[in-house]
């Protein structure tokens, strides 16, 4: 398997062998282990110590459905501490199939020049990005498909990531081309600005799939892990039907929906932006749910969300950002939440920092609640880059501290995800000890926490943290976990799909270990980097303040949160 | 000895006596234990787990020159440690004479309304401050002093700490009644105004000294205190000469004069800013060098700077400020700087933070450098609190990341006075250890430094760093430390005086472990609030990149840096 190290300071790229200890590490154990091995942990995230490096999953470039994810490891510019973020797309899958595992971006350019990275049956290569530099990433997309063929995918930084801005996220195109898909938290996207990379293409659609060692037993375990996912009520029913904005209607159900700066947790407009009714207004339009971001995905979540006139304004439009930039904004149109969205895509910005840190101004009386054209003119401003739009653009923490707002939903720097922890509590426990900041993928899916009762929340976190860990090396979907979690025949199936590509037998135990491994190797490097159980809390606000309409404060003990990561 | 306790919440005003084993803790020594022993260090600083809490000295009331320095403490804004500043101005005299060692303000105000305190021979109360409210320092103490007469003394907040900005100071008033001395570091000022306090008023000018247990004892070691003082060349004649502006032709020579946000350490217009010029100027004028900010002091290191028609522009005009507003901006006029320090005394800020702030933004391109209107407007905008000048009232940290500029002069979030580390090593490793974040009062005076060897510079840090700590909980003035730290002489006569007032033995060793037990205090604080050793660290770029003239960088290794705390 090959590595690319491109070294931005003098313009080199070397083609390197991964080295055969890295065979079992994908996605996320494969960029933390570059990461922990080559970086500083207390360098300047935005100097020129630090890497932002790519690495695909187990099953890049094969036939296992919904295995494609490509994970971006970086010290985050946002957190301080090591970053892991996933995206979907093809992307994966062309890496894969051309032997491609990791991409190394390290150095700092010497002068202003910009550049993109292409990758390809006989390389890689940098050329120059003149002409795509200030544009957003719809455009810059569609200019580099123009040169390379609509079939490459491509990974792009907007505005937010040339401005270096904490918020900015790296895009990923979707199936069909378009900057849907996202490396969405912990200031990605400002990395690849500090190294002056706008994009890399990625051209591999046409090139072979990795074939397995052993056929046969790849072919019934694959079959098996595919009816594993399609048999789950989540993955092979509410997913495909609804879109992660099912979620809405569940999570305002429990009173833990993010409205107005997570000042309470139901919207009294929740009907008009929920799943239910996208998928009604989608059917009727013509729009798509159940669209799957990458080739080969069976669980098809995703979206293409067209306007009134058949137009497509978004796709990829998640729970997350409908409810941080609807209802956490006092916004209940969908339209024009969809249309935030693709602001947000396309000038490169992760949807729930910028809801976020849009919330805190509104609280601060800087912009009014429930206005959409200030939302719009205020995402806007961070692309153009004035001073209004420099505070928002590093999200939620940097916002707070300008406007004199304490009531500021973040962990270790990074915003919450949709789901006040006072309402899931659980939830809490995971953004609070995950290594990442806030994140709401650290552990298992909200509706676990919703369903076990109170006491059950600390164990919980604690087993489902691991796994999620463990699941997220592979780089399969994090919606396989429904079935890999829960169920032993889908583990049984993918513990054979290792052994049928890798000749290697793991057993259940060494699966789930690998979560402990992983998480191991992302707290020493939080610990060099500073970090204590200090950073492993959720905001003072949180535990004082009554979450309405339930009345609930966020109550796990510190001792508690602590207990979470001794494994 | 009283302490005053002010809850906010409840407006409740209570008297209490200082318990005994606080008596030999004055100043940084008395705030740093009652926060220590009152303030959770995790909690939010502008929340109500908090308090900021006024401390006087061991002599405070007394005869004892230069000795009525008041501290104010707490839980920084800015840092998110424990902070401790000190003012001058003859609060702490007058605090003395009424008896009260520490005032407490605890609590969160319940409602929008305002308030300030009294405290007089009577006791303590709170009164209404809704006219006081959105006023500058200068014109809310100047309608103090037509309520409460001239001779009381005020600690004030402008707008600054009133919006909970990060670089919000407390303002004293000196001898003449002008709000010119400050409790400059860590926003202080916020605190004061997330507790809705607008101001402190002590009437104490009329009540009595306080009187030693052995007065002929404190007379002779008085007079020979204060001949310590008088005869050493720097407390006795270039402070009352030049003033703290004789540093600006000193540190410019040594080639570590931030200039243009910390770009080089020379300043070519240096011979228009020195203490030099300004005396020269002044003498001129008629306004004065060599004035005390408090009744009693015989260093006389401040002055009223006047304009060229006799008017006053600013008093208390340091080193520092003429430092970080002037060549650090790249603004070369006294004048024009003596405005900027005006504007930021009257608003309530830190002239160091915003200093610090403003030269960020120019490097930005958001302002230019040079231009004093742009200066000046900057700091109007921060008193207005538009966006810019939320961004700027929050301090350099905050407006790097705001800006994308990671050239940000600052340790634990805290801007660095006007010594570039670079140019003077130990002066960085101070900077770098003390608990306080960047603060060049935490070891000896810079021309210690300047005089040691490179292979002195570590050693020199460990001693003064203790030996500072240990001066301030006296409650002298700092620059007592060069006959203090270097004169076997006048420390006896300090220690006598302690004697002659407490009736306690202290040598010289149990003296200068009081540093070590304040320091360990602190420390102590800190890592409950979740520091570690690399909060100890100075800026990547400080390593990296070289400081003209002299091509030097900052090459102190972190073992060292990290020895100097073991003591």
């Amino acid at each position: 398997m090959t590595v690319y190290r491109i070294d931005v300071s003098n313009r080199t790229v070397t083609k390197e062998n991964l080295p055969n200890s890295y065979q079992l590490l994908g996605a996320r154990g494969l960029v933390d282990s570059i990461i922990a091995a080559e970086v500083d942990p207390t360098c300047d995230p935005l100097g020129p110590k630090n890497k932002l490096v790519f690495g695909t999953g187990l099953f890049a470039g094969t036939y296992v459905p919904s295995s494609s994810r490509t994970s971006a490891g970086t010290k985050s510019p946002l957190t301080g501490g090591i970053k892991e973020g996933s995206a979907g797309g093809p992307a994966g899958l062309y890496l894969g199939k051309l032997g491609v595992k990791a991409i190394i971006l390290e150095g700092a350019p010497k002068d202003d020049q910009w550049h993109y990275l292409k990758v390809d049956k006989d390389g890689a290569e940098l050329l120059p990005a003149s002409e795509l530099v200030g544009l957003g990433c719809y455009e810059a997309s569609e200019k580099l498909h123009k040169i390379h063929g609509k079939r490459c995918s491509i990974f792009v930084i907007g505005q937010a990531g040339e401005k270096k801005m904490l918020a900015a996220n790296i895009a990923a195109t979707d199936k069909e081309g378009v900057p849907t898909r996202q490396f969405g938290r912990g200031g990605v996207g400002a990395v690849m600005g500090a190294k002056k990379i706008k994009a890399v293409v990625i051209d591999g659609a046409d090139a072979g799939y990795v074939q397995p060692l052993d056929k046969e037993a790849v072919k019934n375990a694959s079959k098996k892990f595919a009816q594993g996912l399609l048999k789950n009520p989540v993955s092979g029913n509410a997913l495909p039907k609804y879109g992660t904005a099912v979620l809405v209607n569940i999570i305002n159900n429990v009173g833990a929906l993010p409205t107005r700066n997570f000042s309470t947790g139901t919207f009294e407009e929740v009907n008009q932006i929920s799943g239910e009714a996208m998928t009604e207004l989608q059917t009727k339009r013509g729009g798509k749910v159940g669209h799957a971001c990458t080739p080969g995905c069976i669980i098809r979540c995703s979206n293409i969300y067209v306007d009134k006139d058949g137009n497509e304004i978004t796709g990829g439009f998640e729970y997350e950002s409908i409810c941080l930039l609807g209802s956490n904004l006092g916004i209940g149109d969908l339209d024009e939440i969809a249309y935030l969205n693709r602001l947000c895509d396309d000038y490169g910005l992760d949807t729930i920092e910028v809801g976020a840190a849009i919330g805190i101004a509104m609280e601060a009386g800087i912009l009014p609640f429930g206005n959409f054209t200030a939302a719009k003119e205020a995402i806007q401003s961070i692309a153009q880059g004035d001073v209004l739009g420099r505070v928002l653009g590093q999200g939620a923490k940097v916002t707070g501290q300008v406007f004199g707002i304490n009531r500021a939903p973040v962990v270790k720097g990074q915003a919450m995800a949709a789901y006040d922890p006072r309402g899931i509590k659980g939830m809490g426990a995971i953004y609070a000890v995950t290594p990442m900041g806030a994140d709401h993928t650290a552990g298992p899916s909200c509706t676990t926490f919703i369903k076990a009762k109170p006491e059950e929340q600390v164990a919980l976190a604690k087993e489902y943290h691991i796994k999620a860990t463990a699941l997220d090396n592979t780089g399969l979907c994090r919606f396989c976990s429904y079935s890999v979690f829960n169920d032993p025949d889908t583990l049984r199936a993918l513990l054979d799909m290792i052994k049928g590509y890798y000749n290697i037998e793991v057993t259940a135990e060494d699966f789930w270990n690998w979560g402990k491994k992983i998480l191991q190797v992302e707290l020493d490097f939080n610990q060099k980097a500073g970090f204590t159980s200090e950073a492993n809390r959720i905001p003072e606000f949180m535990h004082a303040e009554k979450l309405g309409p339930n009345g609930v404060v966020f109550d796990i003990s510190n001792e508690e949160l602590d207990s979470i990561l001794k494994f």
